[in-house]
């Protein structure tokens, strides 16, 4: 397959190379010189006999692809959104940011006005960020066991999310199906408020040097993401606000909760069971796979896997079932 | 040395080890039977030829020891205390307990009430935890590198502050000196602090099936610690009220800025500078050692250079200095 790979960070060098090395043809473009120097140098280098090829424009990149994965932060979309819109792109479109809502309507706005909304477009977002970024980061197995939603809003092509989600689990992620506002709502309780509460954490000890050497175990995998660009994360954030907001009232109230227990008359006995809730969670996480399932290739049936936690580890090549597994 | 160890839970277990290696002679007891005969099992399998013993009380277990290390949860601690002072203990005690305020007053009150307040008691704390718990979790290894508070409290006897010392760097920890209540303070914001929110944000996602499956690295990491078990954190915490109250109000009027910033007009613009404070704490942690100096062992230069977030590395054989690193 012939693919395009706008955007060559950490998730887009990743992809570029994961690709590849399933034997696609692969061209990449990134807005940074310095970036296309760097990939453009480790396709040279490359030990493996995987090659990719890097271009100087969108244009170039996109010119004979049948699939093109845009890969650039949320900032960044509408412009090369644009680009493909100027050029009257038609081949099939997949993303891979972290909001999954306001891409769609962005898509829908900018990319496909005249056509059926949506069709030629499949949301996505590898649940593999790292708190290093950049193509220098990239690594070809960073998507090996990774969930991956793959968006089914009404309006999406079921036979273009079939083939993108074979493409997906090709890399061996597993592709969970959700609508955007559904993605929307989860990611904003397990990655962008854990990026919130662990920026908060670590701004609390700014200039406390003896608490900075006293940090251990908990302040070190607590803060690790709070590490992450401060550009890329407000985007991821800022670009996901309503969910974002929501779970965070919900963590808020649990904390008010906590901090009521520490005014206790007796606040150990009082913390005790607010804990045990959720260590009850965190000891049950991550979820168990249930042994598989071959489900029909119904948007229905697809999303109610999702829903229920289950994921798509293949897709028949006829397309018309899937092997699924639910959590057991 | 003879040494006691009190308790043989991670920390204890790890103690008992790591101390024994060393060359001391080792006497362990626990309240609980089956984690003594654990520990038995495991000494007379050692390939190491490092030996310990195993007690059936506290009586045995501090019989001829010419230090006692009390390594019981907080809730047990009384109960050990009016032990040793009901036979009258008159070798050195020390304690590994995660709050230092508390325990102080419980051993001024209950162990040395006839004495000069605190003689033959230094307050520690190894900043060497793990989510898990038990003499299985334990590792000889575990305090290397590790900072280490030994309490410096006005009525301290420095001598017997420079021994405990002398010891705990001689596992390869880093000893912080610093009064009880700075300690206090500091641990609530890099430990108990983060335990509260790595398990509010596991809570917030009980029974929801998408949000559990999509969980990656920031989900894996931000609640680590929630996994600990539940009466030990509420201990910790509870014990340690009013600072992690204290420190618990800062996080959250940081998240409240954030919340603030989600509803904004722009909330990726107001969200960066947010991010960035909190990015640029993170991205200088940890401290970088300075080099190496030679202090006098004073108790003000040693309360100094642990207000700095500075460390001690050796006690030099003679007690009159000890040699020291400041973070650069």
């Amino acid at each position: 397959m012939d693919i395009a790979v706008i955007g060559l960070g950490l998730i887009g060098g990743s992809l570029l190379q994961a690709l590849a090395a399933r034997g696609h043809r692969l061209v990449g473009y990134d807005a940074d010189p310095a970036t296309r120097a760097t990939a453009r140098t480790a396709a040279a280098r490359s030990t493996s006999g995987t090659r990719w090829q890097v271009v100087g424009s969108v244009r170039e990149a996109v010119a004979a692809s049948e699939l093109t994965v845009l890969a650039v932060p949320l900032p960044a979309l509408p412009g090369v959104l644009d680009e493909l819109a100027g050029r009257s792109y038609t081949g099939l479109v997949t993303d891979v940011t972290s909001v999954k809502g306001v891409v769609r309507d962005l898509v829908a706005d900018r990319l496909r006005p005249a056509h059926a909304r949506l069709a030629g477009y499949v949301g996505g977002h590898p649940m593999a960020g790292r708190e290093i970024s950049g193509f220098g980061a990239a690594d070809p197995g960073l998507f090996a066991g990774a969930a991956w939603v793959l968006c089914l809003e009404p309006p999406t092509q079921l036979g273009e999310w079939l083939d993108i989600a074979a493409l997906v689990t090709s890399l061996g992620a597993r592709v969970v199906p959700m609508t955007a506002d559904d993605h929307d709502r989860a990611v904003a309780a397990v990655s962008h408020v854990p990026h919130l509460v662990a920026t908060a954490l670590a701004a609390a000890v700014a200039d406390d040097a003896p608490a900075l050497t006293l940090g251990a175990g908990s302040f070190r995998d607590g803060t690790r993401v709070a590490a992450t660009r401060a550009d890329l994360v407000a985007a991821m954030c800022g670009g996901n606000a309503g969910a974002v907001a929501d779970a965070l009232d919900v963590v808020l109230a649990s904390l008010a909760e906590a901090r009521a227990a520490l005014d206790a008359p007796d606040p150990i006995g009082a913390l005790r069971p607010w804990f045990a809730a959720g260590n009850a969670v965190r000891a049950a996480w991550p979820p168990t796979a249930g042994s598989s399932i071959e489900l029909p290739a119904r948007a229905d049936t697809l999303l109610r896997l999702g829903q229920v936690g289950g994921w798509i580890t293949e897709v028949a090549p006829d397309r018309h079932t899937v092997t699924a597994v639910r959590p057991s």
